[in-house]
């Protein structure tokens, strides 16, 4: 990002027709979006696009859903079909949603409105062998950066992460267990209402991957996503990494989202400055992330169902952090108005 | 309220295509909005309008404020010509903006596209006597009803308030003292800026008012908001009636459209139904307001410049909690679905 950019945002904001620093956090935002534009002021965001990255996990097999798998599938054809939540929220904020399959369990095509990526059908089991090889990952990764790359060149200013898949919170928490070095205890939920004794068997599970992934000696950042993620989370990471590279920012909504930015940054550190938390995740684990991005999420509104629809609430605040820069007087025009 | 509408609005919630519950305080929302509108799914709002009562305030004169009043008629002039901040952020949720001067000090005539309802030429000082009569208090009411009346038959289906004046933190604060019941010291802020020995002299004017109007012996809702308030706040809660009456949502922003709220909910207690509490506001007073309403604001950005800002960014919110009651598959239309 533009450090230059960022501090001429600072400077104009304390020059506007309002008390300095009284827009708060809309304030840091603008300043934000001009460092990740590397110019200021930064775009007003008009076109944002919703990237829903959909996979199944073969930790599944452990038990750590009382969902089965073949509910992923079925909420893609949900959100292509408009009827998920996050379709709803879209059509509130004006974005696009795009429907990634990288890796569904499903026995027939992908449905039309789905963009086929599927580098396999569901990972490996992750608490007893690597989920993913290291080029099924790389494959993934490519597929998202691919995806964002085309809406970026079709116009998209504004990418916003989401997802579905059975199983992923499991592999999120074994994620920011592994980035974060934070016990499995600590960052592992109930999922889509888990009671406590399940998870505390998925604890137990996410406890037994890390264990395996130690013991394998293989601790890059690649490695740790191939070892322990899903194939949507790697999809996610590619997402990032386009954004950052465009220049665009990339809001991130709740733990499966903040888990691939977890890796994201491990594999990129410079990523971190072009992701905006859209929603703090009720998953214990998602309220680890703000101390890797740099700042508390924007809403908390105790979402916990992914998809996007936490990141997508909080397209309109990044629209207005932008249009405050652009539209506002400032003070020597407002001393200058006739009263 | 209607809370036949309400329940639905939870019933159709526990069956629509998500683990129940995990929209989180989007169907806390929901379900208020179908109770507002006495209906399930309640109507998406479409055509929000923010209503900026701007006035002055004869407390001015004990040094409440850095700013002088003339900053008042400036702020409206630049309201009026799109460049302040609610503008920059109406423009981003698609709100229109409307001005109605209540008693604002001025020389010359009210600008073009400014509603003219002047009560008169800024309050009295409500250190040292009531700061309204009780029929310049109803006049100012009234007038923020009919504008509010005339948006609605227009087409307006959320109504947004907000507020321009300088010293009306201080009004405000005395306000939130009389109808909580709160030590001044707990409710009085920093305002725009103000450093800490001028707070705490902010303290003593609303402490020095509040034992003027007890002494006065006359506690009803109508005298406390004459005494104390500002004619913005009274033009305010007419807009909460209208609202309240017309079965229409109003969100309310800081600590200056709080207070209002709380002198509507004493005039008329089941409006507290249709009030929805936009943003948490950074001055004490407002952190009091939840109890009031019943829940926590929406948002949390450390927003503390008024004029609406933080009630405007809660636009979508509103919006997208209908538009998941309107839009979303049920959890046995998923089922039915090819996967």
């Amino acid at each position: 990002v533009d450090r230059t950019a960022y501090a001429q945002a600072r400077e104009r904001h304390a020059g506007l027709a309002k008390p300095p620093g009284s827009l708060g956090r809309l304030e840091d935002l603008g300043a934000r979006l001009a460092a990740i534009a590397h110019r200021c002021p930064p775009p007003v965001p008009s076109s944002p696009a919703l990237v829903v990255a959909a996979a199944d996990h073969g930790v599944h097999a452990q038990g750590v859903s009382d969902w089965p798998q073949e509910v992923t599938a079925a909420m893609v054809a949900t959100v292509v079909s408009g009827g998920a939540a996050v379709n709803a929220i879209a059509r509130t904020v004006g974005a696009q949603v795009v429907v990634v399959d990288v890796g569904t369990l499903r026995l027939g095509p992908v449905p039309d409105g789905v963009r086929d990526e599927r580098v396999r059908s569901a990972t490996r089991d992750l608490a007893v062998e690597p989920a993913m090889t290291l080029d099924e990952c790389r494959t993934a990764i490519r597929a998202g950066a691919r995806v964002a790359a085309e809406l970026i060149d079709g116009g998209t200013d504004l990418l916003v992460t989401g997802e579905v898949g059975i199983g992923n919170t499991t592999a999120s928490a074994a994620l920011f267990a592994a980035f974060t070095g934070a016990d499995p205890a600590d960052v592992t939920g109930k999922g889509a209402n888990l009671d406590d004794g399940r998870t505390a068997h998925k604890v137990d599970v996410v406890r037994t991957a890390l264990a395996r992934h130690a013991a394998a000696g293989r601790s890059g950042p690649l490695e740790t996503l191939a070892s322990l993620g899903g194939l949507e989370h790697a999809a996610l990471v590619g997402v990032m990494l386009a954004g950052a590279a465009a220049r665009i920012p990339v809001v991130v909504d709740g733990v499966v989202t903040g888990a691939a930015a977890l890796a994201a940054v491990a594999l990129a550190p410079e990523v971190a400055g072009y992701l905006v938390a859209g929603h703090t995740s009720a998953e214990p684990g998602g309220r680890r992330l703000p101390d890797r991005l740099g700042e508390p999420a924007l809403l908390d509104l105790s979402l916990r169902l992914g998809e996007g629809t936490g990141a997508l609430l909080a397209v309109p605040l990044v629209q207005a952090a932008a249009r405050v820069l652009t539209d506002m007087a400032t003070l020597a025009d407002v001393t200058r108005a006739p009263s």
